[in-house]
């Protein structure tokens, strides 16, 4: 007897490996993982714990973020219109000096309740007081791979605590948690400091989640300061003999490719970020030609202003078809494998999520196909990528637990969280020119 | 006495020339304009036939669409990842010769329904059977421009049929449809054609609407055949002589930005579809500068896959600073001018419509603040523009009526629309090889 029977659903397969949608499904869930999909009504519903109709929705893999900084949703907004150097000198590093433990409690509460709400169920998060996230997704029932970044300058004894960290949480929440190492990225740390994290890395089993060559000019200043590139610099440092999240990777040159094609390592791409900041495009072309898995982030909501990774998915095969002037190029399917199967690859956990097949976890998003924008029902991939909203979004499980259903949350309180967020800003957003916690190099 | 009061909203004002939020506004509305906007409670309730409770919501002028084909999303999601050349041969003017009165009603019933619910209350439409989407502006409530789409091939005969549809329609609806004249495109007519449509339409006294210098490779062959770009070949042929809505120019080049700049001319502009199309992006940094008048619009919804003006807007600011390179480029404020009084302008009707203040007509949007998406609420025209969702819209009014309220559209049959359209899908979505309505050169 399955646990929740999922009844009468489409559902995006990868059967035969490519995406396409099987209509009238049901889901079989037992414990925390999918037991079977059959054609609907294959399955008796008597003694099933949990029915959960779904008729005309699409059943997708809980959509992943493979790159965010959660608790940035508290500063919302606060950073609007400005450069980059501005962003982070003047805006973000000057305000986060004011967070407190607390206040990343809630900010993570924030952050994955709005994820949930937009199908989410799973998320690579780097940032500070990362055991207030853990809990947070504890209470949250989502899935995370956490790690609490680390900047240069606080040194060795703040590595070892992070390493603490991760021993406080790795596969805590009935294995939801992963934990991993997060040095900031090569600009703010040194090669010693990575080689370092790379040592204590692969000492303790761990990944490492890090920023890596977000521009032309941190690559032009990696090569003006160092004579290598910052691929060619984690390389060199040992940050790719673990498994890496690379978050963005935007300006590879030369060997880089070769490089970031023979690690263990996934790249994290959040365009609205990228478009916004004026950043420029990773070659994700190439990455998908030589095979690089890279996978959907949203970065955090002051670059990415929300937590959406529907938007995210759209606006990759929006501006790689652009890149390319090629409307045939990142074609449905493969917006599809990019956004569920290569941010599982992204990760590093694709044999266990990504895709909705028997022995897989029960991470399940469902969303309604019934709108006036999605009207006619005439392709649901389409409509997935180019039509969806995520307030679409109606049901999500994670490890077999329902999270949100008819868009009610389960395991957060929306109000309480959003009177405590609220409650914070004006103590949050004060910027004081002297307090910051890092420096970004002009 | 106002006919309806709007309660403590805030709103999204111009008044002194720049975007900005007054907060805790009431707005009164007598017949269909708008009476006063004053600080909440100055008004008494008394005597008033409706009051909208709008508490933290915020109101913005009813959206404006530039230049669409609304019909079109009767065939939605059917021609995806193909080229420019197939997608006109191939799909579009295969499948538009399946049309019939009927369908073209039913399918602006649901590009009119689909726009309501996206807080749109003003279209430019360019398509076919005019009269079927008149009678469905007449029924939904919202205010349009139309033209009836004519092909050089359809001769003289079929202009003098369109102006025939304008004199039928000019100024009905208590004054919410307008009818211009609708040559396809340089491409598709001949210069002889052009200069036809523009002596009728000046002797008429109709603006024209009509598609312009769509991509690279048309002002290219227009140069090769004529000698002119498409830009000067219109404004050769007169049609720059009448009010005209342009849409797309993504390709013009030396004296055009002079002559746009002369023009009583508005420039449309559709960023999914430019993106997801791989057409390249209009010089909107140029236009902007020069002060050539551009707005938003959707196009059709088998390039746009939505008629969602929201979307466009956020892809307005995102594409604008990628193109720069500059995050400080296309501010708030500024986007919020072009999608509101730009568009206006475009539409020529910005002394009616396109700001809330007292005198202009009550075309009114009222969003949500409230989600997490948009929590904490800290910056509102951040939140409308990087964080709001078509879905916020909350209630729509044009012309001092309420179309849509608490997401309940008032003027149109959801569910009978819905059945229509799909029962249609089969027969629409046909592709007979030989049977297509015009040729787009390859």
């Amino acid at each position: 007897m399955p646990d929740i029977l999922i009844k009468n659903c489409d559902i995006l397969s990868f059967k035969g490996g490519k995406a396409h949608v099987e209509f009238n499904q049901d889901i079989a869930i037992e414990g925390n993982s999918i037991q079977s999909i059959t054609p609907t009504g294959s399955i008796p519903e008597e003694g099933c714990a949990q029915i959960l109709n779904s008729s005309g929705m699409l059943a997708v893999p809980g959509f992943i973020n493979t790159h965010a900084h959660i608790p940035m949703v508290l500063f919302r907004n606060l950073a609007e219109d400005v450069t980059v150097q501005e962003w982070f000198n003047d805006y973000i590093w000057s305000m986060e000096s004011n967070l407190t433990e607390e206040d990343v409690y809630w900010g993570a509460q924030l952050g994955l309740a709005e994820m949930i709400e937009n199908g989410v169920t799973c998320v690579a998060d780097h940032y500070f007081f990362m055991d207030e996230v853990a809990k947070a997704v504890e209470q949250a029932g989502t899935r995370a791979n956490l790690v609490w970044a680390v900047f240069g300058n606080q040194g060795e004894e703040m590595v070892d605590k992070t390493i603490e960290f991760t021993q406080r949480w790795q596969g805590k929440s009935d294995g939801r948690i992963t934990t991993w190492l997060g040095p900031h990225a090569p600009y703010t740390t040194s090669p010693d400091f990575l080689k370092m994290c790379a040592r204590k890395a692969k000492k303790n089993n761990l990944g490492i989640h890090i920023h890596l060559a977000e521009t032309q000019a941190q690559t032009d200043l990696s090569l003006k300061e160092f004579g290598v590139t910052p691929v060619k610099q984690v390389q060199e440092c040992g940050v790719l003999d673990v498994p890496t999240i690379l978050a963005h990777v935007i300006a590879p040159r030369g060997d880089d490719f070769d490089i970031l094609a023979h690690a263990d390592a996934g790249i994290a791409q959040a365009p609205k970020t990228y478009l916004k900041s004026g950043m420029g495009m990773a070659p994700i072309d190439r990455y998908w030609e030589m095979g690089i898995p890279f996978g959907l982030a949203t970065d955090g909501a002051v670059s990415n202003n929300t937590l959406d990774i529907m938007e995210q998915m759209r606006l990759m095969g929006l501006y790689a078809k652009f890149l390319k002037s090629d409307p045939t190029f990142m074609k449905l399917e493969d917006i599809l494998e990019i956004t569920f199967r290569g941010s599982a690859r992204v990760i590093h956990q694709a044999e266990k999520i990504g895709e909705l097949k028997e022995g897989m976890l029960a991470d399940i998003t469902l969303i309604h196909q019934d709108g006036l924008h999605a009207t006619p029902k005439a392709n649901p991939m389409a409509s997935l990528i180019y039509c969806a909203k995520s307030s679409d979004v109606d049901t999500v499980l994670c490890n077999g637990k329902v999270l949100m259903q008819g868009r009610k949350l389960l395991t957060l309180d929306k109000a309480r969280i959003q009177q405590e967020v609220q409650s914070r800003l004006q103590r949050l957003s004060k910027r004081l020119p002297n307090e910051r916690i890092a420096y970004y190099p002009a």
